[in-house]
């Protein structure tokens, strides 16, 4: 059956954003790509593609095949944040995208990426189409379920330090937090391992235990009723 | 300038459903309609319609008309919940729907539109389409947020006592909740306001007073940072 929409209805564009986060420098910052056709051609956006039906399971699937495509990143962590529509977001015609957000350590980045540039979240300046609103609902979001959960644990490498640790929830928190309590709360978290054998060794402290996530929350976050940030 | 999607691609079929939720009897209900065209006719269904390109200002204005054209329900409160796409979610091709959750007092569903029943979650039939996951997926996300917003209050009428708005919760929540800490918690939130002069005069109490929504809080939601539902 061919489809009825398209014989009664204008088409609508399908096509997915992702607003790709990662931590420098203790600032959260968001991967941008210039775009390399019209509409905006040149200028600096989200990464982001059509759907194509023939290809992708869903559009998480599009979400990968942009990231692993447009900048060699393969399978990182990926949620969906929202959906953005209407007729004047985009100039080609009324408009879905579908927007995730990815969660990456710094060190995965290729930053010699032909066009790409990693931008502050503080320091943002004006994107074309609505990616501005887009980049604004993904980091509140980021924000606000990093309170309450092991998301911010995306931004680390496979392995790390519980200083480490510390540290990067409290630059996607935006506040410090005690180290006692931070402990106590990834303790009922339970969402880390050590791994064994496995010390840090750094210069003139004792050497630090390494952790990773356990295997079944690398791809789920753990909650916290109680919130991470909050005493 | 046409769009290049539809010469390069198989057009992306665009729909919208919408979880219709109100409280029945303390019972969280699903409103379901019968689908009055292939595929699937004559089952009963998520209300849903395809996005129209040339009315819609966007999806949720889709899911707004659907509501209205389909139920003769006028701008409830509405939410978008999450996108779900694929090739075999609906027989006629690649599709994507935007699925949005509307809260409503029982009192304001025609139960007499034609096709249209109320079903408690609970009870769920099996659904066409991927509609049990949508209706799961916007179930999950009403009860986690209702635990820390006056989300629930769009299940009462406009005006409602405390133990009115305190079964709610209850209902929603499923559990019971202690009566002087659920009052503490909505003295913090701050979103009521008493309806003056207007009490429920009840057949041996003492008259209740009558609260509703203040202004700022009936379309969007107020947060409380501790659970309405913990202690």
């Amino acid at each position: 059956m061919s489809p009825p929409a398209t014989g009664l209805f204008p088409p609508i564009l399908c096509t997915v954003d992702v607003v790709l986060l990662t931590l420098r420098e203790r600032a959260l910052c968001v991967g941008l790509l210039r775009r390399d056709a019209a509409p905006f051609i040149g200028v600096p956006a989200l990464p982001g593609g059509y759907v194509h039906a023939q290809e992708d399971a869903d559009a998480l699937a599009t979400a990968a095949r942009v990231l692993d495509t447009k900048l060699g990143l393969e399978a990182p962590y990926l949620e969906q944040v929202a959906t953005f529509s209407g007729p004047a977001r985009d100039p080609r015609g009324w408009s879905v995208s579908i927007a995730y957000a990815a969660l990456v350590p710094e060190a995965r980045l290729d930053s010699t990426a032909k066009g790409f540039s990693l931008v502050p979240v503080a320091q943002l300046p004006q994107l074309p189409f609505d990616h501005g609103s887009i980049v604004e609902v993904a980091v509140r979001r980021v924000r606000n379920k990093s309170v309450y959960s092991s998301l911010p644990v995306q931004f680390c490498g496979e392995r790390f330090t519980l200083p480490e640790l510390q540290s990067v929830y409290e630059s996607v928190l935006g506040e410090s937090l005690n180290k006692v309590s931070f402990r106590r709360k990834m303790d009922e978290l339970n969402m880390l391992e050590a791994v064994e054998g496995e010390l840090l060794r750094g210069n003139a402290h004792r050497p630090a235990q390494l952790y990773r996530l356990r295997p079944e929350y690398r791809r789920q976050l753990a909650w916290s009723e109680r919130g991470i940030g909050v005493g």
